[in-house]
């Protein structure tokens, strides 16, 4: 393995943008939009926890980048720059350094970011991966989680449950005939670029389950939820499979779409926000306790055994 | 041990400051201090690689920030708040986390900053830990490594080497009466605060070992460099062992010292700038290739086997 300065000048150097400063001091600098904040998000992808030993390195690199930009689209924001940092044990070659820094290349150029600086070291054994993503939104502009009020309908954009069959077809528990769904577990599309301010009243990423990160709106609001399982979008792909896995595709993580909390009103305005992007409603926030209700196709309570993945 | 959200709320959320939102949502927001340049770094620290593992949790949670405040010392930056990631795991409880959110607190009230957002995972087995501190600079007045001049005398704070004894003291390798040495390897004092703008061409901060850092402002700079092996100060806990550990007092990493080059007219302004922190001349820049000459106290060339710490 080459050594760690190398590296850095080889693979990340020519991925740094100006305020990077070709990677070459102990900190980057940062002009501000003019009038705006920063919204700063981090996420780590720790291999066999958050990826597989054997997944393509440039699809780890785009999705650990592409993990954070939902984070900023849940934020409303505009991406700007991101911060990389490594812990890569001996084992790791030249080939999968080369594949991973060309994975970020690419989805630098598909956001237009730049990597503005990092940290890089060894690991005993597992790889380790965290990005700062940086972005900016208009002062007071930032979608928050508490901001649902009572009546508000429950809004999420694309497909609910893709990534959650994708990762049981990647182990082997069932079959993608298309690859659909492998595709959508290995990376993700953050819906960065819907202008909802003023049209959204919350908003979060589902990156823990649909239960889970609905049921952090409730908490962050204040308010019960009622969602009706036969309204949440499948794919096609995902439809097939009827509802043998429908307590995954509401409690699995890494779909990467949005939640939003939208008075009735503002319906159509989010419809044109979404343009061609697939939205749809799937139910309600009312008063009460934070608790989510589950309804199906007859209005009949529904109870899972789990409510998404949590980090133990 | 509890559960993600619980540990957020729990020992994470108190420290958090109004950017932080509570630590409620997908990103922080921050409102840029008007007319100024934010600047940005990140470091990690892992287990058996950074730190011990029965090093006090404590110690650990404030070298991790201090890592941190010291690239941004080295920058000129003053701090203002950080992300911070967590991998920890299954058997980190309740007592380790306690203490590590105590010793951030304590140095988040030292040095006027606070916790704005971050991620938390589980890992397989190593702790693994990464701060990304944001801080700001008077536009263009950030220091660099490539601002070094022919000519520019080369400075450093405080005293050189303690940490790299303090190491080999907990290694058992040498005795540490005062428990002097053992402190500065486990807890750095960042440079945080000294004015060095327009006094220091360029700067930074002993991280990787004082010969190897020097060399990264040799070549950003495209200058060689002298230094005195006699003049490289030594605390008196460092001085009692003589000339037996140099090499690794020069070469090893952890001082957290700055290293500035300064023209020799703002000699008198650098040690105003540093008040009562030792200030110390150890040698100075000269037109060549970005190699360094350590001469002894007869201006004798010295050579030594290594010259810093790199990750492979």
């Amino acid at each position: 393995m080459t050594d760690e300065f190398t590296r850095i000048a080889k693979y990340f150097a020519p991925l740094a943008g100006e305020a990077g400063r070709g990677l070459l001091d102990d900190a980057a600098v940062l002009t501000p939009p003019p009038g705006r904040e920063i919204v700063l998000t981090v996420d780590q992808m720790l291999e066999s926890i958050h990826f597989l030993p054997n997944d393509p390195p440039d699809l780890i690199a785009r999705k650990l980048l592409r993990r954070n930009l939902s984070d900023l689209a849940a934020m409303g924001a505009t991406p700007l720059s991101y911060l990389l940092t490594t812990a890569l044990p001996p084992h790791i070659g030249e080939s999968w350094l080369a594949a991973f820094a060309e994975g970020l290349a690419q989805d630098q150029e598909a956001y237009k970011i730049h990597l503005i600086g990092g940290d890089s070291s060894s690991s005993q054994q597992h790889i380790s991966l965290t990005a700062t993503l940086i972005g900016h939104v208009a002062p007071g502009g930032a979608l928050g989680r508490n901001g649902a009020k009572a009546g508000d309908e429950i809004w999420v954009t694309g497909t609910i449950g893709d990534a959650a069959l994708g990762l049981r077809a990647r182990r082997g528990q069932l079959t993608d005939e298309t690859g659909f769904l492998t595709q959508r577990s290995l990376l993700p599309s953050p819906r960065i670029g819907l202008a909802l301010a003023g049209i959204a009243n919350a908003a979060i990423d589902i990156s823990d389950g649909l239960l889970q990160d609905l049921g952090h709106i409730c908490k962050a609001s204040g308010l019960a939820a009622t969602i009706h399982a036969a309204l949440v979008p499948a794919s096609p792909e995902a439809a097939a499979f009827g509802d043998a896995f429908l307590e995954a595709r509401l409690t699995d993580g890494d779909d990467y779409e949005l939640l939003l909390a939208v008075p009735p009103a503002n319906a159509a305005p989010l419809r044109a926000a979404c343009g061609h992007l697939q939205v749809s409603k799937i139910g309600n926030f009312d008063n009460g306790p934070p608790e989510i209700k589950i309804l199906d196709e007859f209005g009949r309570l529904k109870t899972f055994s789990k409510q998404g993945w949590q980090h133990f």
